[in-house]
């Protein structure tokens, strides 16, 4: 089999660059190892950038994202048991939608499927071949078993931290892990708020969200090797209560929908995110902490880069948007890295039990979070980087 | 002896205080240690705030800083070989003004004479007393060696980081130290441009600023127990030369007026910033490292506050101001000491000699530059802090 672009995975980034491509004319494989239905009900990212909502909509695949997804024009620190609102639409006129990763998956799977894009699930053995030369190759063996070839001119590593893609050429990682996990729960109970609350609680950090009118998904900073089997649902209720505690506020409580789990906190950047022909985007290259919300906005933005990069290269013979992704993307993603690194330190307690660790440390955060609410040019640097700063910029 | 308010300590806080008090009809008397030529031609900070100059101007103290003092309307970032002008202006429609700390002491020091106030310079043994009282005293060693007494209502201890005052009731104190200190020289050669360089270089920073026409005040990142004498001259003017180096720039050589020394750069902030009827002041109650340029401007915020404060007490009888005293100033203080910290984690190099500390953290710190030098919001955030925010607001 041959095509233009081998894409290793259907996640965002993968699904993204393939429909990006047909509308450029561009034909494309996408390989993914896990089933449809796995990829379509994985729970990860829930926060859609404004750049990032415009671009599904311009492309048109943003019609279920603006009936069933929830535009938030702000969110709220907590600190000191009181709400400091930063107003993103009042700041720099641009707000965020809440919408599930999984259902921007199903979107973007549809319409691959309806414009006859070929997707193959539950793939296995996929390799890497000749990235160095003008022809690579992918080879896999597909879901009845049978060996395959995929020859192709450009491959796109699209298969997330864990994948095989960056191991075919081992690019510098610059990595950083935080001393701290998330601990994740989804809950059957509808919102009573109706943004996100970051809440710098003296207890330790809790995030407040939601995925629909029914569904709330809240947080709680544990430590990173903490297990979660020894939180009681009721410890998690009671935990959360004391974390989000504020003057009028009440959180309602509901059934766990899955199993709560805690997830470590990490940064890593993969340099450079191009090696001959192939292309890493999204998680295969770089992963933030989930403080930012920055993560399947940043594969939208790689994969953006490349798409135009490519119809350059396809449709005019032009190497230079391939020769520029990595450092174009890379300005963007340390960007990106720094605002999450800002917003994790800024939010967690480096030392819940007591002040011992560093007591000057949390001082200067209380500073930093009042002087964040109460500075018009602070708070627009948050919003500014939260509601996402335009796809390729110098920033 | 008796006076109303005794000030330990003739730096910049305590003899502004005085000043400050005069001008409302409360009397004061100054106890300083060293001699009048010693505290008038002491080298230290060289930046004043917009609100610190202000101030100056509208008690009659700001004829010579007008005529003498550089006004300065932004200041350059350095990195990649290149300059990035922050224009304070521009951005928050003020600047700074470049004038030595020596010269607002000798400027202070003429007012009182002038005015009549008494400081006593050259006095030894100073020790407080019955500060939980409401009739504390000062005894202490004229310069004559004569034993005195100076009984008062109110102590202000402006007496610096290494003074008595502080010692006298141990507040607690929040601590950071820098893994670098400044190797300062001044040198008589004539500056070669008109605002302050902060040069984050890669091997490591550099700060270009100067305190007159023919003066030029340069400084160099060392390790925080670099012996200032196994820098020859030529060594440092070889490596200022390095680290400064920008397309169209070139540094002027000059004999140094002074011995080259290296400080050491840390913070500290005691709370709370009163006990009794001793109220700290300046350095007496927090140190920042230079980086900020926060020094002085943070001595004369606070007896910008504690004169008010003791007018409230003095005229009314009203315990409120002294009472708010610590709360208000210590906003205003960490503001500074993370703006400080802030600063100071951007521009050096934690690890100047390999990339191999953390590659992690100076990709976060290129980040921040360039963020800082692009975004509109993130240049007003720097220049606000920089030219300093309202005395008394809840920063």
């Amino acid at each position: 089999m041959r095509t233009q672009v081998g894409i290793v995975g259907a996640g965002p980034a993968g699904l993204l660059l393939s429909h990006l491509l047909a509308r450029r004319g561009i034909d494309s494989v996408v390989l993914e190892a896990r089933s449809r239905s796995y990829v379509e009900h994985r729970v990860r990212a829930g926060v859609l950038e404004h750049p990032t909502a415009q671009l599904l909509r311009e492309i048109g695949v943003g019609d279920r994202m603006d009936a069933m997804g929830m535009r938030h024009e702000g969110i709220s620190l907590r600190f000191d048991g009181e709400d400091h609102r930063i107003d993103f639409v009042g700041l720099v006129g641009k707000g965020i939608v809440v919408y599930g990763q999984q259902e921007v998956v199903k979107d973007l799977i549809a319409a691959r499927l309806r414009d006859g894009g070929i997707i193959e699930f539950e793939v296995t053995d996929v390799a890497l071949h000749d990235i160095d030369t003008t022809s690579p190759s992918l080879s896999y063996t597909d879901v009845t078993g049978v060996a395959r070839d995929l020859h192709c001119d450009v491959i796109a590593g699209c298969d997330g931290y864990h994948g095989v893609a960056r191991q075919a050429y081992r690019p510098r990682e610059y990595e950083r892990t935080y001393p701290f996990g998330w601990l994740g729960v989804l809950a059957k109970a509808a919102p009573t708020h109706d943004e996100l609350i970051y809440s710098a609680a003296e207890r330790g950090f809790a995030l407040y969200s939601m995925r629909s009118p029914e569904v709330t998904r809240l947080y709680l900073q544990v430590p990173p090797d903490e297990d979660a089997c020894a939180w009681s649902d009721a410890a998690i209720w009671d935990e959360l209560g004391a974390r989000l505690a504020a003057e009028g506020f009440t959180l309602n409580e509901g059934p766990f929908l899955e199993r709560p789990s805690v997830t470590g906190m990490r940064s890593m950047v993969a340099e450079p995110m191009r090696h001959g022909r192939l292309f890493l985007a999204g998680d295969a290259a770089h992963i933030v902490p989930p403080t930012g919300a920055k993560g399947m906005n940043l594969a939208v933005a790689d994969v953006w880069v490349l798409a135009d990069a490519l119809e350059g290269f396809f449709a005019r013979g032009s190497q230079a948007g391939l020769d520029e992704y990595s450092t174009t993307c890379l300005r963007r993603v340390w960007r990106a890295e720094h605002f999450s690194w800002w917003m994790t330190s800024m939010l967690h307690r480096f030392d819940p039990a007591t002040e011992s660790g560093d007591p000057f440390g949390r001082r200067l955060q209380l500073s930093q979070l009042r002087y964040t609410v109460s500075s018009h040019a602070a708070a627009t640097s948050l919003a500014e980087n939260y509601v996402g700063l335009p796809f390729g910029a110098n920033t």
